[in-house]
């Protein structure tokens, strides 16, 4: 493989065009068989090969700084730096992080998972420059589904400003996670269409140079334009059209499914898992949603460019037609557009990731929480356990979420529970709503579920005990029953297990109860301690002679854990829990 | 005057153009009459005032929905839709919010105060009747500063797509609260001098139809252009000049420092307040910075669209020069620009009020944190006693900042320890900082005030004492001493005194040192208790038999609230803390 021999952008600058195309064929084959082995990022690195390619060949990293938006489109970029045995070594795949990582390589700038940042972030890299006299290019890439997001407006916005040296690269492969929405997109097939010969044009009007590529996949057009735009003094959009999942059929030919692929046979393109899968709340929820909108035209589902989070991929979206919604990578949009739909009388459900929704604060708290406007929100993955990427953790929404006034943060235990409330917050007028959608171990005890959650703030005792009382909320409530079951069985203490179902308020009788013959409370999150739920009820006592022990994750960045090690560190099994109340209670 | 015959839309709509004139100046002499007693915003409502007539002259406003942007150009609309009262009677005028709301009448369809929400809000209405299949007008109206917020943008992404009544009037006065900056202000330039015929147009690019206005403070210009989209079906941009501050000269003169006004002499237009201020901290801040930007030309001073936040009036904005980035209100890229900055070895000094940092968590968390990039974050405002305007209150930035890793927020005390934690923060590389600038009283008792923050997480213990430990951050230091005080005075306890200095972690061995002699902590922020810093203490003590007490406020929207009677509702008086500690004492 003519791979072999290419171990840093000093190693491409070597090549000819011809060997260029080579390269490219071997990196290929390498991203693919990776990709089905490891799974990952499919579509958006398939599609970036040659430009990454070119980049390197043209451009002189690390002293001219490339930041890719989301950057998971870096593969090529990391195999061309040095990291290419985690791309031809199995044994290596799991070595290097999906996305940028300073830490692997000077090559990289900054951490980044979450969307539309890559030009703000680029952008403050060419002002320190500019302001330290030095030289360099600095080269922001961004897809064009990054666009909608308004991190990636403010930072266009403010670069094409920049009196010298910015390079934004426009990756259009004409697809986000799924199809494109916003009127912009408009302008960009009216600039493909006119090979970026369009009068009215969106870089243009936002102050920029700009530069068309219609064929984004070609090394030698790309080496030729990289040539004639390197080291220009002035802010330039190069807009490139690509093929997302390039060179892998199944990709090519169903780009939405193939944006993140878990390991499949290449020969068929089918995934290679199958087996005990858990509940699979964001798809029950897509068919609750369609069952409902066929009685009910105003009820909306919202999503933020992940469609699937509420199950809703193309063949539910079509069913849905109108009544879904789904707004580009704008979270804060998709936010404020439930409040405006609430206050109009429709009855709007906005599904998102645990790691995003903090994309929205200002809008949660602004837009919909000081009006009070009726809008559930569904926030999927919220849990310890789901994603452990440092870009993508899923365990800070009860802080985020739980602190701001007039919002019911609810946290089902059950699957049942999961539809009381659902049904519940969308039939509802008197509060804005999030739903901490279950992930994990559902629990077995729950039962008698109420409809009505209004009301707020009243917890539900499932057993009557003494000395201890567990606190369990949501997806740890099964981790609470396993707790009590424990001391009962080890240490013939009853205690009493407490689901409080509400995140965002203090049920003060409940609590007070237990002061009467009840030692030590312990509460369970599934979610970080800072800020949290338990902190509310340590709060509570701390005046009190009862003590209270909070389990759940101390605040910190992590990457890539695994989780066992990592619950086993905050304390978060079974038998720990178990022994640090019986210590609690043997100090008492 | 004729504005004593209209109380309602359709009192104006009997009126000729000529009447409709003459009611436009009884208008804005009831606006400068009032806001020369009351203060206000003074030049988004003085431009306004025709635009508002000829809008409730067109339109049938409740039935049409008519959305402002931050609402802080509403005055008129209130007047015309029934609450002229409290426009006209001076004793009337504190009768009606600065801001629109629901509550006061149903011609406000949202409480709004932050900026560049409108689109999105009046997105969500516009979908809403669609999916009702009702019929009517949705209009929002957006200054030409707000547009550059990323909100903004995602809301007119989306809308332009919409099939359907969708009006977005930009109200182009040039100005933001300062001058505007970014891309997108040459194109407005453009669209102005071409009479909106350039053929790179902004709107267009984004999916719009569009109108231009040249004379946007003409009521007969206006009202025939509004008759001609009235009921149209698409989605359309009426782009209006106007005048900032239109009518009266100072205002018109001195547009930054007419945003927003102060009660003044309406001759000489002079601020009729002086007398006693406090430490003016903004300006200190601002000369602080101007002096070590003399000798290090990588300090960057930051504003989203508010430079006086930190002092940067146009005579130091001038002096700093490209020392000096105001990235117009964009709170989200002014963060990921720090970012970037402190990764390219500057040293950028973003300067937000507490309201506003909300408007950048996801930022916070991603691009600068998780990034560990030494930024420093400079919160005004931060405090209880602040704005009281519900959509501004700058209590929640505790919350917000203390629980997300890596960040370092400190709470000086007075001016002193806010100028050693600036400097340290400036100078050093390890950590992403925020500070919160002092507000309120001065703290009395601070002495050896360390140059050195790092490491992390070293509480300061002022005075030892038994029993009682007061912890007391930031700018309530002082509340702490007066407590203290009055323990001595009256209780004849000598409480230990402990400025914490960090918000964002505990510091354990202080902590644990008091559970030897001491029964009762009582920790004292200057915020809301909900996800704040006292909740860390009592998590970290309800495991014990320490007793802890946490002051601060409860989590509420409030609005236009006197401040000590909230205080006091919130235990936050000397005696009643005092009241507190002893009864809990009694109790241990």
């Amino acid at each position: 493989m003519l791979l072999d021999n290419v171990n840093s952008p000093a190693d491409v600058k070597k090549l000819s065009v011809n060997e260029l195309n080579i390269l490219s064929s071997d990196i290929r084959e390498c991203l693919i068989k990776r990709l089905s082995v490891n799974g990952g990022h499919c579509g958006p690195n398939l599609g970036m090969v040659e430009m990454t390619i070119a980049l390197h060949y043209v451009f002189n990293s690390p002293t001219d700084k490339i930041v890719f938006d989301v950057s998971h489109q870096c593969y090529t970029h990391k195999i061309l730096t040095g990291r290419k045995e985690a791309f031809i070594n199995p044994q290596k795949y799991k070595s290097v992080s999906g996305y940028t990582e300073p830490s692997e390589s000077e090559h990289d700038h900054f951490i980044i998972g979450h969307t539309s940042t890559s030009v703000s972030l680029a952008s403050g890299m060419a002002k320190a420059r500019d302001l330290k006299g030095e030289k360099y290019n600095v080269i922001a890439i961004i897809g064009d589904g990054s666009l909608s997001g308004g991190e990636a407006f403010e930072g266009l916005d403010y670069a094409a400003e920049l009196n010298s040296n910015m390079i934004v690269i426009v990756n259009d492969n004409q697809m986000s996670i799924a199809e494109n929405h916003g009127g912009i997109y408009k302008n960009l097939a009216l600039l493909r269409e006119t090979n970026g010969c369009a009068e009215c044009n969106l870089f243009k009007a936002m102050g920029f140079d700009y530069m068309y590529i219609a064929n984004g996949n070609n090394i030698e057009v790309l080496i030729n334009a990289f040539n004639e735009i390197k080291d220009c003094n002035h802010p330039i959009v190069v807009h490139i059209n690509t093929i997302k999942g390039k060179g892998y059929k199944p990709a090519e030919d169903n780009k939405e499914s193939w944006h993140f692929c878990s390991p499949f046979d290449i020969e068929s393109g089918k995934p290679q898992q199958s087996g005990g899968k858990s509940i699979d709340y964001q798809t029950l929820t897509a068919d609750y949603l369609l069952e409902r909108m066929k009685n009910d035209k105003s009820i909306v589902a919202i999503t933020a460019g992940t469609p699937t989070v509420m199950g809703f991929d193309a063949k539910r979206r079509e069913k849905a037609g109108e009544q879904f919604v789904d707004v580009g990578i704008a979270e804060e949009h998709a936010v404020a557009l439930a409040s405006g739909l609430a206050k109009g009388g429709a009855k709007p459900v906005f599904g998102v990731y645990s790691t995003f929704i903090q994309r929205a604060y200002d809008q949660i708290s602004q837009d919909l929480c000081i009006n009070n406007n009726p809008a559930t929100l569904l926030v999927f993955w919220g849990s310890l356990g789901s994603m452990n990427d440092v870009t993508h953790l899923c365990f800070f929404d009860i802080p985020l979420l739980s602190n701001i006034p007039n919002l019911v943060y609810l946290a089902p235990t059950c699957i049942d529970e999961y539809w009381a409330m659902l049904n519940w917050s969308i039939n509802q007028t008197e509060y804005p709503v999030a739903i901490r959608v279950p992930a994990g171990k559902e629990a077995t005890k729950v039962v008698n579920i109420e409809k009505c959650y209004s009301p707020i703030n009243r917890y539900k005792v499932i057993d009557e005990g003494s000395d201890v009382a567990i606190i369990a909320a949501g997806s740890y409530f099964s981790l609470g029953e396993r707790v009590a079951s424990l001391l009962s069985s080890k240490y013939g203490i009853t205690p009493t297990l407490i689901n409080p179902r509400y995140l965002t308020g203090i049920d003060k009788c409940v609590l007070n109860s237990l002061k009467e013959n009840h030692k030590v409370i312990a509460t369970l999150e599934d979610g970080v301690l800072d800020g949290g739920f338990g902190e509310k009820i340590s709060r509570f006592f701390a005046p009190s002679d009862i003590k209270v022990l909070n389990f759940g994750a101390k605040k910190e960045f992590v990457d890539r854990y695994n989780i066992k090690e990592f619950l086993r560190a905050n304390h978060l099994t079974d038998e720990i829990i178990v022994e640090d109340i019986i210590n609690c209670l043997r100090n008492s």
